[in-house]
């Protein structure tokens, strides 16, 4: 039992400030310090070790109800997080616990026991809860193998593919023995994806104009599976190559979440109806009761070496703003972290 | 036994004369006359009772590869028909049996008997094999069950309502114990799905001009079964409204089948993100195997007056490019069909 950290009276907080318009900046975030307050009968004090800063972060403080209620000015920015108990009135977790948890953005928070869940550091490192063995995971595993249901032989295009999610989608569909091809922003993380992941191909959207004649190129059987991390002319290239009977797993679409005004686009319904494709849209909550299985097959997947995942850790909580608009910008390969 | 025809020596055939532009033209398509050839073993000649028109048909003359090998010109003009055999050279089949097939725009055809199927006269009206339990009727019976999968309570909306498929399919989710709303391009179209045919309510889409504010007065629950068979701005409404977990079952775009350029419209894979929509495009003939049980039941319901069906047949088999173009803007209720 190693030793745990001192109360503290008081926990910082980023809460929203504006509604962003466009890409979010840092003062669309204000960091506020405020007493903690006592925990309650089934609540701990939780201090953080790590925030995630994740792409659906945006939609929800755009002040529309999407599959959520919306952040609203001056609410503490929502997120998931990784930490440490200090202070336990639950039976079930006692000081020196690691959590993971949806306390957002603060350095520390009163938690109720029963909405945390506990780790184990000797399994994984404990950020991994909010990575691979976390919802980016469970979004991966759950997202393309529910909804694309991929085939050995067939060929798999994941957009984002240098993402959290991305990078695993990938790789299963690796090891589900299709042909993996990646999309992403810059020449490090198409090096990264086919030597370091073992996508069989990718390409760099910035520096291709005609997606189409690529996509071509490297997909000769045509395209089977698309997970769409990022939406727009991307995803409109992509369905004009898919094949009959194609599925499409919508799991995000960051190329329009910071669209002042929605874009118009192809009409989609026609290929959908003569290529008889299945396009279906998830969140990964609907999975949740099945996590823990696809937790440990992932673990397991890890162990054996076959997935591989890549953490950006960045130092500071004050940072954390900054970070999710870098995130959002596609500075990251792999899970992008902050270090409270 | 009743008598069967004189054996022609002639067939009189429609062929492609022209790739439409835009709506077809009555001139897209030439009259001829030719030899009728000898059938071989294994072949009859069927004499043309009834001829089927649908929309499916614009997408096989425009020159582009969908599903199927496109109408080249100065080929017959696809379709099914129903016909009486009046020679056989196959054990299967007789002088004075009716058959369904596949044999296009003419007035005798020689056919392989393997490619036809034997009717029961006696069961329904042999024109029923081309419309209620025919494609049309397995195209509403599986493309709506086996894709939207509507659950009794639940809110379905049908485009192109009061056609061939559109009009059943609302009657199938009434059976289902479904709210069933359809929209169609007439009023007196209207009147026949509400008053007629049982459904909850329809609307005009022709003289409303805010098809969301309609549907939301028409849908208080949401929408969560989307039948379309037209696609355009009116789908774009539809999907506004689709409640979480909605199910789009894409079997036509008629809209958009006379365009000479693709129009783009409002992005959906957001909303397929956030909602977790399922769009699914199909083709009816991936559900053959299992017509005879679609039929059968259909013929079932039928029976018990819980579908009800209409004809709109045309006599004459030169008639039948201006009955197509007829069917193709919308002037027919229910089925459409050439009495040759």
């Amino acid at each position: 039992m190693h030793a745990t950290s001192q109360k503290p009276s008081l926990t910082r907080q980023f809460k929203l400030a504006a509604r962003p318009v466009g890409l979010p900046k840092e003062s669309d975030f204000t960091l506020v310090e405020t007493p903690l307050s006592a925990p309650q009968p089934g609540e701990v004090i939780v201090k953080t070790s790590y925030l995630s800063v994740d792409p659906y972060m945006r939609g929800r403080i755009t002040g529309v109800r999407t599959y959520a209620d919306p952040v609203n000015i001056g609410d503490i920015m929502v997120g998931s997080a990784v930490g440490e108990v200090i202070e336990s009135r639950d039976p079930s977790l006692q000081p020196g616990d690691f959590v993971v948890g949806y306390w957002g953005w603060q350095d520390h928070a009163v938690a109720r026991a029963a909405g945390l869940q506990k780790l184990n550091p000797q399994l994984a490192p404990v950020s991994t809860a909010l990575g691979v063995l976390g919802m980016p995971g469970m979004t991966a595993y759950f997202g393309f193998l529910e909804i694309c249901h991929p085939q050995a032989g067939e060929t798999v295009v994941v957009s984002g593919a240098a993402g959290a999610v991305g990078s695993l989608v990938g790789q299963i569909a690796k090891i589900h023995g299709c042909r993996a091809i990646g999309i992403a922003g810059a020449d490090d993380k198409i090096r990264h994806l086919v030597d370091d992941l073992g996508f069989d191909a990718a390409f760099n959207y910035k520096t291709v104009s005609d997606y189409v004649a690529k996509l071509k190129e490297l997909c000769p059987q045509g395209i089977d599976c698309y997970f769409d991390n990022v939406g727009g002319d991307i995803s409109d290239a992509v369905f004009t190559l898919l094949n009959t009977f194609g599925r499409v797993s919508v799991c995000g679409q960051i190329s329009q979440y910071n669209l002042q005004k929605p874009e118009p686009g192809p009409r989609l319904l026609g290929q959908i109806l003569v290529r008889q494709l299945k396009v279906e849209g998830f969140i990964v909550t609907r999975f949740q009761p099945r996590w823990p299985q696809g937790i440990a097959q992932m673990a397991q997947w890890i162990k054996e070496g076959k997935i591989k995942y890549r953490e950006e850790i960045v130092a500071g909580f004050e940072k954390t703003p900054r970070t999710f608009i870098d995130m959002l910008e596609g500075k990251n390969t792999g899970k992008m972290l902050v270090k409270a």
